[in-house]
């Protein structure tokens, strides 16, 4: 009977017209949360609250078929996605209080619009292949922020005195530092320590150069990683390569010469 | 008698100076309703009535020398810069008064500096690629989309009584988050709300990360694109790929091995 | 005897030692200009005078040395660089008063700097491929100006009222535009008009995206053509195309059944 | 005995245990360098410089290490590396007075964290493909400084009298139009100009193109470079080139051809 019972859900989890639903209520659930930051009238707010326990309890329903409809349990957690969708739904069913709590609720709830790339097996494949792009970029990574760990440094040292607000100590200046990166009024912090120390115009064009030319290297280097990578699959599809055809050409000659003697 | 005259209009749509005088009249048109933004005297203002007038009538006539022109006129309204051009020279013959339309109709008129592309090829092509493209981002910019509704709500909830006219519901908290995009006074929107809670720099930064990589991301996908369109369009030309090379080898090897025998 | 100077010119203007004396006169040159924008003491200013003849003098000879040197009058004057060359000492030569004039004179004298660029002969291809680059993109940059007319224009028809020194003609909305374009300060121009009309964020958010595109088009298009270079250059170095290689595969073929039939 | 000593420190400079203590010593010296701009209590302080003393002798421990171990000490302080190893390591044990070197003594600590970069061989290699790339863009680095040292010379020609703070001399000038090229605040430069010279933004427009256009060579040159040097390293693989094939093909037929005859 569990049997008969996993093959009509798996059949219902694969259904198009499920699939739809699915995507559907996602959208309502997002519209509602979009809704709710507008100042509604005390009936839309009841309205919502209904529609919130349809959405928990159809989530609930959804997930539920996708683990009873799952032939390996224990792969099932394995995955990322399912482990977050899990999460999600979890969180939902924690009732909301008037406290600290009905915000954090109410955040969670938000997190249900991730669901969507969850769901379309193309936004899946976008985010996996950003999270598999991440470790090749490490070291430029870890190399921007070594730049801008020293300049932080340098920079709460020299300049704490002249503004504590902006260089107070090493977390509020790499705070600072990336609003020069974003080019955001970075000349009023210029001109402000430039009538102390007329010559920190170098602390601040060194790094914007510094800067530039790390998050330069990244962009090449995520470029070229794509470009490899669609190397890679053209190779893949079983192309010779220009090596093998000319020993297969040699192959030819020896042939031809071996006859001759 | 019909056969002929569409004949003749034929001759005179692909006549060189006709096309030139179609252009010239669109910069003229352009000049037109530049000229008007200046303040100009009563009798200039007058002249453009006649103008514009005359414009309009040659509008008229040239859309009707190539729809009379074409030989299926069933196909005429298929292609979307027939339509958009029929679209302006039937909203420019309905008369201008001095009531809440004629700011409405004004703003018809400058659509006919569009009219521009739809006469010159090459800028047709450039358009056309453009709107091809569109669908194959379609799924990293419903990425950007979901990343700023799901920023926006959060926002929204939590910054609302900090500052009602940037983050007063989600409508406006998503064109708050736009500003922080393009990096527009975004340091004095995360002061603000640092000053309520100090960790909301992780909201700002985050957000700039996820759509920095997003917008990357957009771009290289460009970028593949118009290389793969280069690929194809290389092969197009009947260039035989390394597989084909090797199977015809192999073929002469068979040839030299089956004499051998 | 005019044969010989012309001999001795050559070999003068072809000598290593000449052609550094050229560079280093023009950074000497370029060393006196940035001097003279300080608040100099009398004394340097007079030795400025001094200085400032030498250099136009020392032009003078160099220009006169490759003009006498070269070997076809004519085709002088048809490079570019020989035109700007001379054009910068001529206008130099003319005296400086106290007058209006004074301040045209020394713009000019500032354009020997550029002299650089026609000297290193490095310098003189980087700029003559961007010349070259332009034509090229000549539509994308035709689009770009007309997507600036039309919102310039549909801009002034609307905003005028509201801040005229944005928005009083085409021309100055068109300055506006290309502020708003590089985010400089935009969302006040668009806070200000959103007051009247609530929904022209339409009109800025739209126009930042068709000018991103158009801008990113241009990008692309112009890292498309480098590449295209490349290839060409690489085609250039005679390796055979895939195609040819097939065509002498297909004889050999044939050489192979020919002789067994 | 010498020679005994050498290969034990051989072994310990590459044994992992070691590698990663230096690494995370590193670490702890860059957390204490933050830690200082921290307002820390008495006791904090006495320990940083107990900290500060170990750190100083782990590191000359380490290079003498490699120093000892080194087969050529010749080679030693030739790798730019290795000297600025010894550099930081040297000055550090310059004892810290409360004096105006005391600044300076904490900001030479602040390089210490650049130690990271010569001991993680994939930071090392990122760094040195960036000061490789830096000699082939040094033709456009230059034009770029002509293009900024003409517009600062015509800028402080015109504008001094205007705004003596961001016009006042060619430095300044130039700090201007770095603001300018990073779009900071740079139009209420352009209408504080356009009130005395109202074709002034004529100025701005130019200098922004030129810049930009300039800029964008970099960043295509640097791409095309990256590109020429996956394209060797792929010839590098002894992969032939179809050139080659073409020379084995017409072996082939002229050997076929020979014998026919």
């Amino acid at each position: 009977m569990y049997e008969n019972l996993k093959i009509k859900l798996n059949s219902l989890k694969n259904n198009k017209a499920f699939e739809f639903t699915v995507v559907a209520v996602i959208i309502i659930s997002a519209l509602e949360i979009g809704a709710k930051t507008f100042n509604l009238p005390d009936s839309a707010i009841s309205a919502t609250y209904i529609l919130d326990s349809f959405i928990t309890l159809f989530f609930l329903f959804e997930i539920s078929v996708r683990f009873i409809a799952d032939d390996d349990k224990k792969q099932f957690f394995k995955k990322g996605w399912n482990v977050f969708d899990t999460l999600v739904v979890a969180i939902s069913l924690i009732p909301i209080d008037d406290s600290e709590m009905a915000l954090l609720a109410r955040l969670v709830r938000v997190f249900r619009v991730l669901r969507m790339v969850s769901v379309v097996p193309e936004l899946r494949v976008l985010i996996n292949s950003l999270i598999k792009a991440l470790p090749q970029l490490g070291y430029v990574v870890l190399l921007m922020f070594i730049i801008f760990y020293i300049y932080a440094a340098v920079g709460s040292f020299i300049f704490k005195d002249i503004n504590p607000t902006l260089w107070g100590d090493i977390a509020i200046s790499m705070l600072t530092l990336f609003r020069i990166m974003t080019f955001e009024d970075w000349t009023d912090i210029q001109y402000e320590t430039m009538e102390v120390y007329p010559l920190s115009w170098i602390f601040y064009l060194t790094f914007i150069f510094f800067t530039a030319f790390a998050f330069l290297n990244m962009v090449i280097g995520i470029v070229v990683n794509v470009m490899e990578e669609e190397h890679r699959s053209a190779k893949a599809e079983k192309e010779p390569t220009l090596k093998e055809l000319q020993d297969e050409l040699r192959e030819i000659k020896a042939l031809l010469e071996q006859r001759d003697s």
